[in-house]
């Protein structure tokens, strides 16, 4: 991971700002030979997309991807995958009077005080426009995965607000379009989002993933560790204030006896360790959870300065998710495709294809 | 990160297995001329130290770090810098009985499906011996930030199991060689682990750390940001299973006004952010929480099986602690040490050593 | 340096192949408010262009560059540069007879080894068209050194064939469409060029290359010499065979007395080493000198295989420079920028912007 | 290559000064369960050794590797091998009268200028001493890729000064101290450096070098080339001025129809290419030659400054090879082995281990 770029053998260096002519990326390292089916993708950026309910962002892109490079015929070439998606519905007038604000919970202060510039439409970089290139290049990590080792990644909705939803994983998310666990809480959630939308605010979001047919073995011990890789690509993605392996915070309050997974006839009896252990992958579920912070562009007026010092009330008029925790859903799968996308080629890259070890725990 | 090396400018890489002849580092990238005190890494190798207290580890090293390269009449000279520690006391016999179980909660199964095989004594390359390298590193970081920079970085114990400590920085930690943050708990403390040394349980713990005195401008957009890699370097640390930054999982019940930090009479009103915007520090003191699981290794027998698959009761005679986060807390200081220093020096790199941009909040 | 990218601190990363949509790249580390002068760009390109001479190859490429990202009302923001330009001039019915052929002397046999596939049309990614792209961004990275250090890279034509031009700089290069040092020769060489392209034949090239005013200092001891990364640049080069620094093979015949540069008066008296010494520069101009072997696609007809294996005669028809050396020139220069300004970042990042030793030799 | 890490999945790190304790290396990724011969290790060291002939340094080390992590039980485990040698003949009053000096043609004052300080003893950092830990580490990738692939790498002294040996591989390069192709020469080359040495002068020599058995399809496109890694590989060695693949400054001069390698009877008629299209290896021998220059420490007076501005009179009086080409050939071989190596592992990474295409040429 360095500036714009994510993966160590499996690259992905995104480029473009919200209100750019397009917003892009390259993959590079890719396998060769692999079909890559646009559809697929399409279908996980319009699970993404902004507008696709009335709780999420009305912004409305078509977000139809354009794949510049690295397929022939229908297959990857090992080459690098340039992907390109062009920004239609970007309003800049909307932002032309915070241009000199600092707006509180965005990142305004900090690229002034790093860049001495920033372009200020719709954020520029720093916007989440940004994750449909995650969403993108995810798709094609999730296809392979799946062709290969038959991995399955599903992220879910597991609390809004002060709404907790099941923890668990469940069949049902994909049915509803806000990833929800459970159906019985979708129209509870919906007059809770309607109510948040009405009062000019916004609330954060609980998001858990799992990936289920994860092979044993896979990680780096130390640095590299998959769980450290994890916890970087998750905290990459804008309004993560937190993430978690497995147990997570609860392991503090457990005791050893309690947490530490038994092997009983052949399986592990639990899976507190969220499937990864000393960094390397065991072969059960891979587990994590990750805290998003509640949009900070909000039309309630906040006190902040200008970039001259003077004290401003700031109005944030464009439009906003009132949760961006429920958009975030197919963007942590993405980058936990990536991430174990990566780990899959380093893996076999050091230690071969062949299982090197019989034995096998359930 | 990659394998066993941490950081991009600065990148320390470590080697040595629990029960080797050294552990040792090299230190490569670091800035010349800067004064290196061995006594200072010394101390810090003091505050992680087994045997520091009858709470910790009985294993007793001396952690004698010698310094093989990279310094000249007492200077860095910009080359790497090699530590080694001996390990005089590793008692391989203890392991003989457990060299070919699966150890619950340990890296065992899956070292041997990645590698095929394990050095087996007292942990190999997964002990927390490793983490020595982690506090000497970071001892030449934290004095690199403090005399550049006036950082302090200060990490506590904020949780034990079920006892709760201060949240919020205070300036008793290093009064007390368990870190609380404040000694009126020290004896409570020291009974519950005296309580659960005799039980032959253990249990986790969070350590919270605050580094103050970061300039604005650090870290880097979408992948490279500061709170992913803080994340990282978190997360590689052994036992670790979660990761805040700033209100971190406090956020997801959080409303957008409540979580903003407002900006009035030229300062931050609150710091939910944790002193990082869009992946780029703000000035504000940065702050984290670590959760570590409950240690592993227990004398209380668990159900597992060995490398041929067949049912084993496990049984951990070694020198464990019972709660690995108490040593962990130098640890995490040391970890975010290092991941500052190294964005320090890709700052500067990018960007130069002038500030960029007038505005100043506090 | 790795699969499609180049550099550390700055990375440029190139997508696209001869006959997709588009070629690309992404320039990442960039410094901010740095002023982007698209005409800089279209003035290398053009130097690069095909079709600029009838002694290149007669595809005509319009070469527009169109920025799409990463800068701001005219100013590198310190995000990602992502560069785009057309293919629009590309014939790929040229290559329908070759796309089971394994033309001597090109990629099509190692590619399909490599990845089991190919895009056979006009080269795919082992294409020279991909040098457009480290023309373009090698414009930005002269601009920004010339702007901040007074560096002046330039290069030439040194040789062709048997036709032994100037070894030394001279300031006329720019004057012609061929790179010669010295004009007076020009009419040798069209007619020299005439007659090979008559022939159906090409012939080899040596390109020159000379930075001046590169400060003392830049550069990394042992593997990131500075050097070592300037060979990586040049043989990365599409047709590279050999590279040298300063007085390259003639040291091996040189006595230690006579290559050594002695220093009197405070200058250096000569300039074997090229301005390198133990891998950091000495202020003394760098010099390189890079061998490109003769085009490999000619219609006179050469003894080969098709993929399954049967003997075949393999002509190619599509537009080729009779010496790809000539347009090699400005790519020479351009992967010099980029390994200077890549490294002037890395040094300030380890070392600062202030001299760290007063002696200073000419 | 990053400052002193050579690889990307395969990473060597050394440390060390000249005159330092010991000199080390860390070897990072190396695949698990590959059995170690310490002797292989040391037979290698010994061929590279100072004071294995007349004609090379006096200084004489035991080279004595100690193997102090990342094996067990005589086998690799995949995590970080650390080799060190102490340094025990180190004299460094020797060096305590060229302290404040600049050494021509040595890294004194690019050192200065980078650093603002060195550590003058020996060389410190810049000293060819850092080349026997490329020995070690290059000993263990032989072993691994003549185990693996039955590669064999051969490197032998083509030429010293005016004295030009065979240029083609030829097995009695080990027969001798000097690797000299031919023992026909022996005489008269030893008769030549006892003639130099008597003067007090140096020269320069050419290593060539051939790897075969290479399977085709080792390599990455664009800037990963394996031809752009063996050229920095080999430009990061001391004293090297140039580097070729295949044909190298002699395809300027060639004819494309002669360049090209034609294809017959299933087999390439030459090989012009050095084993290498396109970055990609092709199969046949990967053939290279590199240019040293003459060692620059010479007890012959040179005109030069101290570190304050004056002019000095330069003598070196330490022990030097009057030609340091011929201990280079070890450490040519051992760079060509790390970078195949590398390569080799990164291209199961990407491509897996199945032949992905059928076609064979010889």
């Amino acid at each position: 991971m360095s500036h714009n770029r994510f993966g160590k053998l499996l690259t992905v260096t995104t480029f473009g700002e919200s209100h750019g002519s397009e917003i892009g990326c390259v993959i590079d390292g890719f396998p060769p030979g692999f079909p890559v089916d646009r559809e697929a993708i399409m279908a996980e950026l319009h699970r993404r997309a902004t507008g696709r309910s009335r709780h999420t962002s009305q912004r409305r892109e078509a977000d139809e991807v354009r794949i510049v490079s690295g397929v022939f015929e229908g297959k990857t070439t090992g080459t690098p995958i340039a992907l390109l998606i062009e920004n239609t519905d970007a309003r800049s007038r909307d932002y032309a009077k915070i241009k000199d604000q600092v707006r509180p919970g965005h990142a305004d202060y900090t690229y002034w005080k790093k860049y001495g510039l920033r372009d200020y439409r719709g954020g520029g970089r720093s916007s989440a426009r940004e994750t449909t290139m995650r969403v993108a290049a995810g798709a094609l990590a999730k296809a392979w995965l799946a062709a290969n080792f038959d991995i399955c990644i599903t992220g879910w909705l597991a609390q809004v607000g002060e709404l907790v939803f099941d923890q668990e994983f469940s069949g049902e998310v994909n049915n509803n379009a806000l990833f929800l666990p459970s159906e019985d809480r979708l129209a509870e959630l919906e007059r809770y989002l309607d109510a948040l939308r009405k009062s000019g605010d916004s609330v954060g979001a609980r998001v858990n993933v799992r990936a289920s047919g994860v092979p044993a073995g896979w990680g780096e011990p130390v640095y590299g560790k998959l769980d450290a890789e994890i916890a970087a690509a998750m905290m990459s993605i804008n309004a993560t204030k937190g993430v978690e392996i497995g147990a997570g915070f609860a392991s503090v309050a457990q005791k050893g006896t309690q947490h530490r997974d038994v092997i009983e006839n052949g399986a592990f009896q639990s899976n507190h360790a969220g499937g990864i252990l000393g960094g390397i992958s065991s072969g059960q579920d891979i587990t994590a959870s990750v805290a998003f912070k509640p949009t900070s562009s909000l039309r309630l007026p906040a006190p902040s300065v200008d970039q001259f010092g003077n004290a401003v009330e700031v109005v944030t008029t464009g439009r906003h998710d009132p949760c961006v925790g429920i958009r975030a859903v197919p963007i942590v799968e993405a980058m936990l495709a990536l991430t174990l996308m990566d780990h899959a080629l380093r893996h076999r890259g050091q230690c071969g294809e062949q299982p090197l070890h019989p034995l096998h725990i359930d």
